[in-house]
């Protein structure tokens, strides 16, 4: 996982553009099924449009000698998000208004845009902004915006069911490694796991759309199939740290998706932050809006908004880590193999059955002696049909993980049904 | 609302008689439009029945030497409330046994009633008492207690839709100001707010009455177009003071009256009181009766039987004041301005409409710049039909006040509905 | 209750067998009415099958020069429940293979079974283990293990109605005190408790069973009729020492059974352990296990498993006390007392009812005079149909106790109805 986000790091991505496109090629390489969509600029997709199509190739600043003072080269956060092409002479006072630092973060360069209306503009640390002392300057941004398409990704990997789990990750962001090559390459990997198994009770839905824009295309193409079939799903978003895990509820916080993830974060760390939906800011914003109102989380280590190098160029490949990585990954194969075990059992016999003849029990009676036969004996009492095994795990503060062999014994032995 | 208290402070009011008519005749001056009903003593009200009318010219307490010990003159607590007439001599002893103190506050004379069984007796500091050494003395009590009527106002102001919100004060005691002259003159200036707003969508329903057999009468009257139609009510008692704010709840602790009361006071005074139906003394007492079960809260600054000079003759001109009276009167606005714009409101679009092209929400999109902006979205995002404004600021934290704006933007541009 | 278990304490009891008979027949000369029931080894019971009946007549383990080592006359503890026979000489080592001792509590003998698996075995206390050195050891135990039957105890007390209030024990131990002779002491004085009442509104149906395999026959044969018509059930099992109150409640925590236990209990003995069914251990598994669903708590003193004589022969008259076992039968009886009296009330009148003329309230208003008639309105405003007797009373934080004499008040003044 981190080798891919180091291979999309350099790229300059925006929501459209040349940029997203060559990101999700690269991760087709890895899994070619995916497809992809292109969405005509203008399309309206409920009540937006999609925008014009950004393409960029450099863009500077230099004083009157030559001197280059920022090069989009160096970093392409210099460059206002969306800019469009300039190319002139200003005064100092003129191009200070089209600069923007994080005056707070004096030393990093912030992440800006203007996806909505026509500006031009460069960003810089705040350290580099008050080093534009001279009185003229030249700028120059070689871009394009131009009729074109939003392009994203979509990927359906079919189960037994039409019940779909959904996943949802961003590939709009240019070179900042959490915030957003981490949820890309997690649920690259995700989608090998998956395709790995040998069978999947649930439909998987992914997507790698652009942040907002690509949520509304998407649901505005998807809605009603998504709202019939959907029973949970997950933004995956700055998932690429050490620090902490966290995640953002729905609305309601009482959807599936809610439960299975409380549940395994729960067990995986418990010092896990639940934001509420109140703290949302990604994807889950248009999945959970009223009107779509998916069963949808957002999924994170340190949250977007939460952590100090968010939307800076202090967001780099240092940030996340191969271990930040596979912790999250890990976290949402546990998740994956929940809901796919997360049925409502009951049990076949009336009272307690006896393990003890079918060795699950021990056959001398002492105190002390029950051990592990415990988890058992209450797995079947709360196995009475009113419980998916994600609620037994929850009342019985037991993981579904010790739990899932449990069950399996007492399916084969014919003790339980699914209800 | 001050100087009204003031003017009435001095009449001498019980639950029926002159008092109360003069009283009611005081506050029709301000608002001609009250009717004024009389009910005649021996009507069958319920479980009850309309006492005989009480009226009082005077009464004292003499020694056999002609000096006054105590006179209705200086205070109309001095007679037992509903008094019948005496004039004789008695022993001290004699005396004694028709004599009310509060012992634990000697310097006070207490408000004390004989409603429903007939009694003569005279209230007194325990001061006073401990000087009644004299072996014999004279006592009169100049009262007539016949068949006459029972007294009160009502006032219904018509609204869009025959939903009510009904609001109830009492007018029986005698010079005591916070309990209750606070009452009938903080409901006194809401008839002239809601007289002088453009529209109403609610009929709100105010009445003037004896406490509990005056709610107990009305009820009989018109408990069946009450249960059809108040959505909301409360009974304003003790709200002069400047300590602190309360209210009782209903019997459940749901209603529309519970909702609104404790959304408001949460923001306009976060340390209020909030008292069980259990503390209940007032008229919510039968409003919220089984059988009648009325969805009516108490408000109160300071609640009765809580402040030391309740029932007393401290509870004086000086307990309340005209910030004390305008609190609760704001509070009361507040309340009924979140009650006249609570609906359950729905998005017209699916997804976030996109705020940016109406000027709702910044176009540069950068860290730390969306600030009021994130107040709109959380009220689009909960805005789904599921709610009403009143439920959304309690989950958003907002003031109604603070939703209202955004709400009504919204209806201008469209993108809101009402459910 | 004491010296009936000081009788019972000495016959050696197991899961079948004549200890278990002679058991039930002593109680039975109290209660004649208790119908006594066979069941034939080898029945299929649910999942189970009654097991082969045991008896015993004797056990010991001597040292080659005939000296007795332990003997079965000393306790009857010492020879491992449902032995079968033996008598042979064995090795040290082959002998030690056979013996289960409580190496933490190093002097008291456990209580071991082995039902379903055929073993011989003896119990003794770990410093009797360490005295075994020799090399060879005689070891006879004289028991027979054959088909015979399973015997249980019922009694059905009919009432008005076919609802049912349900009581199990078991008889099964042997000679342990408060595990197990308090349960079926405290129940044979709850019968002859009810037996004396002159009328009953419930069915009561009471068990005296092997704990496990008794009450798994028990519902194999009766669970039609149980599930149509026990309202609440109670396990009594360890109710016989002084040091707490304890009880376990149902799945859900939601049935009359733990309602009326937690009602009871709160003001009894405020300081008592709910503990959750993932605590249960005795026959509340059965009643409560998935597909049976009986509202059935367990109720105890110090719960089975929490004390340190628990299944060891500590477990002695010294253990338990007549205030001990006092103490549970006035919970229960106050239990079964609420229950009688648990309807859901109405009031005939519409507001609160005039209580001064009928001598319920005092006649003169003044503060602080109401007293208990406070008790008496709350109980009138939550007579509403909504809230039986154990609810008002939780709600009202009033014991039910002090409610039925206002509740029979109420009824007798014809202001209140059953609902």
């Amino acid at each position: 996982m981190y080798d891919l986000a180091a291979r999309l790091f350099p790229i300059c991505r925006s929501i459209t553009g040349d940029g997203f496109r060559q990101s999700l090629t690269m991760i087709r390489e890895i899994i070619p099924e995916i497809q992809v969509f292109e969405v005509p600029s203008g399309t309206q997709v409920f009540d937006w449009t999609v925008p014009k199509e950004w393409n960029i190739r450099g863009g500077w600043i230099k004083d009157m000698k030559g001197n280059t003072i920022i090069d989009f080269r160096e970093s392409n956060l210099h460059v206002l998000g969306y800019s469009v092409p300039v190319h002139t002479t200003v005064s100092r006072e003129e191009l200070l208004a089209h600069v923007y630092t994080q005056p707070e973060q004096p030393d990093w360069i912030p992440y800006v845009t203007s996806y909505y209306k026509e500006r031009w503009g460069f960003c810089m640390t705040e350290r580099q902004k008050q080093q534009l002392t001279d009185e003229t300057y030249e700028v120059c941004i070689d871009s394009t915006l131009e009729a074109g398409s939003l392009t994203y990704g979509e990927l359906i990997l079919p189960g037994e069911t039409e019940d779909e789990i959904f996943f949802s990750t961003y590939l709009c962001h240019p070179s900042m490694a959490n915030n957003e090559l981490s949820g890309p390459c997690v649920q690259t990997a995700l989608i090998q796991y998956l395709q790995s198994l040998p069978q999947r009770r649930y439909t998987y839905r992914f997507v790698f759309i652009p942040e907002t824009i690509g949520s509304i295309t998407y649901l505005s193409r998807n809605l009603e199939t998504m709202q019939q079939h959907v029973k949970a799903g997950f933004v995956l978003s700055c998932v690429g740290d050490d620090r902490t895990y966290s995640y953002v509820s729905t609305k309601y916080e009482d959807t599936l998706a809610d439960r299975v993830l409380a549940n395994i974060l729960k067990f995986h760390y418990p010092d896990h932050i639940r934001y509420s939906f109140m703290q949302r800011a990604s994807d889950e914003r248009q999945y959970g809006s009223a009107g779509v109102d998916l069963p949808v989380c957002a999924f994170c280590r340190s949250k977007y908004h939460e952590y100090p190098e968010y939307h800076t160029s202090a967001d780099n490949m240092d940030l996340i880590s191969p271990e930040g990585l596979q912790g999250a990954y890990d976290v949402m194969v546990k998740v994956i193999n929940a809901l796919e075990h997360n049925r409502y059992y009951r049990m076949t016999c009336k009272c307690e059955p006896q393990l003890g003849k079918r060795g699950l029990y021990p056959t001398v009676s002492q105190k002390g002696t029950k051990g592990d036969a415990r988890y058992m004996q209450d797995f079947i009492a709360y196995a009475d049909g009113r419980n998916d095994l994600i609620g037994i795990s929850t009342m019985l503060d037991i993981p579904v993980d010790r739990l899932i062999p449990i069950k399996n014994q007492l399916l084969e032995h014919q003790l339980l049904t699914i209800a």
